[in-house]
């Protein structure tokens, strides 16, 4: 039943199944709950939609960008 | 006040209005809190963006579908 | 795999089974997928903790008390 | 460390990053916890997938356009 | 309908109600939707249960108070 | 900025940690972002507030001792 949201950003198919995998097994260990129980959310999360420190990430990568 | 969250698969526009009819209905009739006062957001989560038992659903789905 | 998360106020042992049961056949009914896959959680909020309207929800409910 | 997360209508570029600001001036100064240190998500969630008094917010929002 | 959940440490009533009065007010000014809309939840998060760079926050507290 | 939740069972201090430090490895790991950008919620939830395949989990847990 536990349940885990990754909110972050876009992944490859690969880099998701390896995140999902690796999430579960460190949680079902910890826990002692069947892997089976687990799921994983991967909530896509663009820089034009997340602040940081006051400021839009999509700015601050440019920002950093310039430098 | 009360505010619900399903995530899950998309639904098409009948399903939708029943899932926000049916779930408002229910909280309504529990908490004695008054209709108006209940929002749901229907989060859509696709099989590439989640993880069951430690595997990417739509792995899962298609070694489903293929037995 | 589908989750629901009900944010709202506390419930009695007996309406906690009754929205996770009502939730669970709705939500199963209309996603098509078994009913042994969803999650419900129940997150208590108490009106201290609760803004609506810009207003703390434990103020408004004294207010409306004194009329 | 604190997370903040807005589900709501899509913001253009210019009120993302007011709401940005504004939230995490806000909580900085409530907290006493360093700008630096807030993240915010915007989540945009369309009137197709939002459910207000138990019917769906595109709905709602035509009966009233149509008025 | 907007919706904004805050998850930090424990705000004082005070603290609160400036918080829930803050976040509307800006929210509301900048979608235009009306302050009775929204609901603000304030979740509280101590520092045995929030991970900061990959440390427990209550951890990383201790070894800078030491110093 | 990346941020992980996980709602499931109260971990001890211990178990938390590496809950933490392995989940912030991972996603740094897979996302290229320094690991001081994470932050990890653990968001305990007791069997009396979840629902597994439409039963109270807290009902399903002692059904199953019984046998």
């Amino acid at each position: 039943m536990p349940t885990i949201f990754f909110y972050g950003p876009r992944l490859d198919k690969d880099k998701s199944r390896d995140m999902i995998q690796s999430f579960t097994e460190t949680a079902s260990r910890l826990t002692g709950i069947e892997r089976s129980a687990f799921v994983v959310y991967l909530r896509e999360s663009g820089p034009e939609n997340v602040g940081v420190g006051g400021e839009l990430l999509e700015d601050r990568l440019k920002s950093r960008d310039r430098k």
